[in-house]
């Protein structure tokens, strides 16, 4: 038994089991001066101090979060963590006013990336991947999807999905595989689209089903990406192979993204910068939920979703960082809660709701994590503040203390 | 003897004795596999590794980079950093789409912190600012210069520079402390201003100039703050009491601020958001340097100064974090440095150019720090990546692996 005690604000996220909308997403469920009692890595007991506290045994390790503030771990639902390289060079010519197209025409973007990831061991992916991994684990996020997309033929596709498994079984993170095929056409298919999706669809996705690979099938629905048509046949073959879809949409134009989401029953549409009224209410009818990604807009100085609307039109809006080396590279939640805030608007309680419970849902873990209630895993965060608004207000640095997965204490920083 | 090898940058901004303008801040100076020598705290040598290894005694402490970046420490020409409370409060209200001066005519804003920060006492705020000083060290700040300007009563400014001295006693930062008496008149002398500016004139100055408490005074020439014929009285009493002048100019409009620096001749003007064409020919000719603060026109959703344009002018631009509880609450020069690149299209090396050597020539220390060159402070610090241009590129981490001040270790990251 773990009993953690005298935390300031135990910032629980408890509440209907089911996605948080509109005015609920303000809602965090806190307990002031809380404490939580933990058995065999789950929540056995949440409240008040004093109500927990009798419930304690003589031999529980205690955990004295001294006045600070917990929360669930944070969930990442959108990165694409499995990559080889950097593009610090490239972020170089953008800000020298070199454009994004004019840059992939010189042989950068994408597949700058894909050539390089295509280059790596396994065992080379696996090192970066596992020390990025522990820079999500230091600003508290204990989950995170990751796509791949970087390989593009099928050996490298599923490369990046056995690193992401290896991660799975060697890091005490927990990850959730998304295949990404439909990221961009390789340059070897440039003049044949139609043979690179009959692969995508005839031979990458079935070995991958059958190997267990993803949980997740997404598409990159773009003008010069993939067009709806095409991310319709990409997404419609996924799903019956039994993969749950997630979609990159809107990014940069109102292509009808959102709407192919909501049509297919995806769990999430993706980016959504550009996505107006109808595409908000095809969204909205069909329950799929908007993954916002203001660190690439920021990045690349985009216009940004309109997330207010979002809110309140009702969709149950998730935050992600899209940690990927071209447009949005940091693995830092908390910095994405300020970006929300200082350029969204969006409240910090909203925006705590949007990276913990409601990114649980889009990944279908809602009944397993993002909240700190009885029965959930114990995923939880003792941060440096007293006030869980510190954690937006305060921006650049790394404030988590003490990160505990499934009960065990899996990172901490030293006394300062 | 200290020794430091397998650099896989050595970023030693070498160059002329000044600060430095238009061309010159893109060049770092850079050693590739490079190598380093202190001695008694300070650089004895530096160079490519085949070069300085011969002169490596055997005794000598050995600090192997492992093919890491090495720069200076940086050095923060802007903050406030001694402060009680926070401000994540009406962090919050402004959010909610409640204006900065609604939030200041409820109690809020710089008062709220007059008030908390009067009814601190001088341990409480020392303890306060030596915990957050040490966030600054963590993301590579080495030298910080701290503004006084919540106490507004003779007494409470004294505790506040009192409290920076006792800072640079015992903490391994340097700390060069600027009186900011003229940052808001009390609300106890709201009916009498003239009162509050005899106060600090005939009284605050020359006290904190006998005690040698500041090196610096500064003024917040704005609209609701100071005039410029205020601040022109204040600064002008300072110069003749001996201490160097920089001014928050020009934040909410072009107000004549830059003007008012460059007839002073002040060694900065800071802020400089609305600073026109007048402005920045009048910093040119007399040679002050513009602070420049993206952090808070993030925080504030606010027009961001036109730093493009006064780097071709030749203006020897500085950046800096403005940590403050209002309107920039981080530490990080870092990210200072992702802000300047994304929001202010400013290359890396420019931006590195000025949070080193032209931030030290800023605060008068040009020939003690801000660069790795024979004969300087052994300032430095190793960054856990193998380009430079990583520490713009990735943002919201700290990357900071060990921090040195005079040759000693400081800070230093545990191995992940
Ligand atoms: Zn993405
Ligand atoms: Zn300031």
């Amino acid at each position: 038994m773990l009993a953690v005690t005298n935390c300031a604000q135990l910032v629980t996220l408890a509440g209907p089991a089911r996605p948080r909308v509109g005015p609920e997403m303000r809602a965090l469920s806190i307990v002031e001066d809380g404490a939580m009692i933990i058995r065999d890595g789950r929540i056995a007991r949440v409240g008040k101090r004093e109500e927990v506290e009798p419930h304690i045994e003589p031999e529980a390790q205690l955990v004295d979060a001294g006045g600070r503030v917990v929360l669930p771990g944070f969930i990442d639902a959108h990165t694409h963590l499995v990559f080889a390289g950097t593009r610090a060079d490239e972020f170089e010519l953008r800000l020298a006013g070199i454009a994004y197209h004019e840059i992939a025409a010189r042989g950068g973007g994408i597949r700058a990336t894909v050539r390089r990831t295509r280059a790596a061991t396994e065992d080379e992916l696996f090192a970066l991947a596992r020390r990025r991994s522990e820079w999500f684990l230091r600003n508290g996020t204990t989950t995170l999807e990751v796509k791949s997309g970087y390989g593009l033929t099928a050996e490298d596709e599923l490369k990046i999905l056995r690193v992401i498994r290896r991660l799975n079984e060697t890091t005490p993170l927990r990850f959730i595989p998304t295949f990404l095929g439909a990221h961009t056409v390789p340059d070897e298919y440039d003049a044949r689209r139609a043979d690179y999706l009959d692969l995508l669809i005839n031979e990458m996705l079935p070995r991958i089903a059958q190997d267990g690979l993803a949980q997740f099938c997404d598409a990159f629905c773009e003008e010069g990406a993939f067009s709806v048509e095409e991310s319709r046949r990409v997404l419609s073959a996924a799903k019956r192979l039994g993969l749950g879809l997630r979609l990159h949409a809107d990014q940069f134009s109102d292509g009808g993204g959102a709407q192919l989401a909501a049509e297919l029953g995806a769990a999430t549409a993706d980016h959504l910068e550009y996505t107006g009224d109808r595409g908000i209410k095809a969204l909205r009818a069909a329950n799929v939920q908007p993954v916002l990604l203001p660190a690439s807009a920021y990045v690349l100085g985009a216009k940004y979703p309109v997330a207010r609307r979002m809110i309140e039109e009702g969709l149950a809006v998730v935050l992600a960082t899209d940690f990927n080396p071209g447009t949005s590279p940091t693995p830092s939640i908390p910095m994405v809660i300020s970006l929300a805030a200082t350029q969204m608007k969006i409240s910090l309680a909203e925006a705590i709701t949007a990276t913990t419970i409601n990114a649980a849902y889009s990944l279908g873990l809602g009944a397993r994590v993002g909240s700190l209630e009885a029965g959930k895993d114990a995923d939880f965060v003792i941060y440096d503040c007293g006030d869980y608004r510190e954690l937006g207000y305060f921006f650049g640095i790394e404030l988590a203390k003490e990160v505990y997965i499934g009960g065990r204490l899996v990172f901490s920083r030293p006394e300062s």
